[in-house]
């Protein structure tokens, strides 16, 4: 009955780290916010703290750098696969490295009509996400994007649901449904025009949740998801986080005003929370691909 | 030397209002946080607790969300002038009204090519921001955005500055200049195609931000100021606050690593602080219409 | 090789529920974050939007306020507990809940030297955190908190790591040591004294992380887990995750000052960050207890 | 009618400044975020790029650092002074400094019943501000706090209010009050015992705040003022900012409840914002004490 060691890691979070290409006139900018996280046998440095097989957050971050001169930030998938094979092929005690990282979306400024060729804004709208993990399992790549925040003004009902003592909501064919999306899609293969897909897989969440007339966002969710592996053969399975962002209709009617679905108050919180996993049935397995941390929320 | 009541004002702060016009199949969105503030002979309330000349920040809050529908959102300066209008006008013991708006920009989802009827992804830039006063002396509208996150990666130098006993910083011939902008600017009039300027204003500034070759983020300030005052004569003053937000070179060369300004480490705090004022000379009497609050930062 | 449906989920998010205790003068108060979360055989709502087997989140909510009258907050594990057995004995479909919740603390005012009965000050420190799950496989109690800042200002070291050629760190003998920990420990039974429990862990985790001569955040984490399940034989593991919040030493020198170890610039980006879970290796099963969503970070 | 430049100033924001004073075994803190900001001659930088008379917003910084020793932190009202006077009188064009100081609480852990030497945990109540301008036509010093979250759960009714056709909100004699108060205070002098008189003006406000059965926010703020007036002669003025962060009543009548003010969701937004400013009739001129920035909200 001891109390023993279970599962450990540890990095370096959140380096904020921008790439400019300037070989020519016309350049270029990756935006990103980079984690590494190592994992193998660095028991000694928490039971008696013995740094001897531990590599530095410090130096991890400095790596990370480096990498984004030498070997440069294609996509943020390819850079993650660099950052992580370094760590577990080149860095001798090293079993598994996790690479999460979070790129930002710049738009040219547009000035007399033409792009600018060196000024940027920054677009503000979702986040492009990778997770990438090496250990001796295999490689193992999740792609996605967070708060995607995406609203239809109609084709959205509510109704027939479960009821008892507790419940008061009416039912609803008529409403605003509005959500901060976050998915994350995990890869088969390494193999992947990585840009081309993203861009895929977020034009298809957004059609299907445009033209689906939707009895339910869990309804949405399935569609979007399903869509999504429909499409690409090469992605195992896609999880969904979708917070409903209530946007309830404001009561004019005590001022006799009608209101017909036009005004709304949308509120912070609560919110309804659904999430959802669409995935193959034959999907591989998935190593420890989804496992972020220590299991914290 | 009596212990006296100041300044006072009181309100409802951040309404979230969004109005939907659904008059054709093609919906239109607007997505507006609303407060208002009243001022006026409201001593008794903080003196003694009577409430008789006190209209109930839950009764502005249920203003806006009523002429949101029955007076409608062309744009938020218009908006905003309705709403001070009537509670300086209609509700008697009241002197003058302070309305802040602030609107998030969303962009139609493009589905299969063609823009969706009624869904929209939000845009997530810069807010557009508008603060309107009506009182005994006038009416007073300021324009504004915040948060415009705007970058260049060359064509930015700092030199020959002031230096002392603590100065270690070096001369820069050639660095990313990157800043999220606070503007308001002060118009003259109400007659003013609003959405237009808007478009204009911001056009305006990010083609100076682009376009200068920048001695200074001050310099930078002063060219954005003076184009706007210049192409508009109803705009009196603009006032920009710019973070200089930091972009510092990583040090690659103890890894024998050649940086030329192309990897860099995004700074959060501290950063530079640069503010100024720009104006015309003649300026007519601002009134209140740069108090915002009691006077806290 | 078809698509298929995975984990799901639903519920409401962050209800903000405040309780009030006054059957004496001298009132009580509880301020929560309440979260409840679904299991069951809702499939229907995602593959074709039947809500017949979907109780609404709207319900959900109605429900955490109703028991905060009727069932009382004695201890969010109690209440949490109250809330997954009645979803899951109570409403048919439902065969599993997940409730967690924040609590926010609150200290008397104190006036002319004596605690006041009915007006608080936030305390503003920690949040205690519980996560309930109830499902076909039992009941799991995961209590916790999360962002307790500590620092300790000496007794912190961190040499003898492996270096590689992108290692720059410098070894210290004496450093200052912070961070914003977050905690989560996992009960084998849900007959505890959770007031008392919750009371010792936090102070046994303080007492190892200022008492311990630290040559790691690893080692200290070590200690501090350690040292609650020595305590506590009804905690099965803990899960500990500790950025480490640099304070870097501000180069002084170059003005002609000597700094030894006094004066530090504290970094928001990039931070190391540590994770470790202490176990007993003959912890039972966890079953879905550290389920907290569809797998997303 | 020439466009020019108004009001201007630059500096530093927000470095994270720490200082362990060690001296003995019992360690001391002082946890800073330092802003200063400098007026005077600097219209060329603006104008034409010259920065011949602008000492880098890097240097402030590090003369912030610097002093943290040289002069150490005894207050950060006179920490203000410190650095305001030296820009002033030390750096040749330098016409006034503004210094906007936010200092955060630390407790010592309490390990085995006693206060330990060298290891803290933060606070995480309100925040102590201080704001210092030293100028031509004087020394101003502002004290002040904000996010104190306080609140009330009787002794607050709202009724005899206004009324018009938008007002649909019900008197009340028994309610929630609580906020989250923002003050600044306004010395005339700077020979002040600066953390008494801290300690005493947060004291009288919670007296003033928990003992003053309330009519309205509004009376609340006034006694709060007054009553900080009343004790200390050489504070001139205070100004109060407080949002009614507002406890509703959840109705569990609908559910065969009685709710006695007992069961209550607290919501985000929208929230009142009362503000007020409490000042002496002969209160000497404020110069540019409240100037904190170029008029931008």
């Amino acid at each position: 009955m001891a109390i023993i060691l279970g599962d450990i890691q540890y990095g370096k979070a959140e380096s904020r780290l921008v790439r400019i290409y300037r070989e020519s006139r016309r350049h270029e900018i990756r935006d990103l916010n980079v984690t590494t996280a190592l994992r193998g046998p660095f028991e000694q440095a928490y039971l008696v703290g013995d740094q001897s097989n531990v590599l530095p957050t410090d130096t991890q971050k400095n790596t990370a750098f480096a990498f984004a001169k030498s070997k440069g930030i294609e996509t943020i998938e390819r850079f993650g696969l660099d950052l992580a094979r370094h760590f577990v092929h080149d860095i001798e005690p090293v079993e598994g490295a996790r690479i999460e990282i979070e790129e930002y979306a710049w738009e040219r400024a547009v000035v007399d009509g033409v792009e600018h060729d060196h000024t940027w804004l920054r677009k503000g709208q979702e986040v492009r996400t990778a997770a990438v993990t090496v250990d001796a399992n295999g490689e193992y790549v999740i792609g996605g994007l967070k708060e995607l925040v995406i609203l239809k003004s109609t084709a959205s009902e509510f109704f027939g649901f479960l009821t008892d003592e507790y419940t008061t909501l009416p039912e609803t064919h008529d409403r605003v449904m509005a959500t901060a999306l976050d998915a994350k899609w995990r890869f088969t293969t390494t193999d992947v025009p990585w840009n081309e897909v993203y861009a895929g897989v977020k034009s298809i969440m957004v059609r299907e949740f445009a033209t689906l007339h939707s009895l339910a966002l869990q309804q949405t969710l399935w569609h979007m998801g399903k869509a999504v592996l429909e499409e690409y053969p090469f992605i195992a399975e896609i999880r969904l986080k979708a917070p409903n962002k209530h946007h309830f209709d404001y009561d004019l009617g005590r001022f006799g005003i009608e209101n017909n679905n036009e005004v709304f108050i949308a509120a912070d919180r609560p919110y309804g929370l659904i999430e959802a996993t669409i995935t193959r049935d034959d999907a591989p397995d998935a190593g420890d691909a989804w496992r972020a941390s220590a299991g914290l929320a």
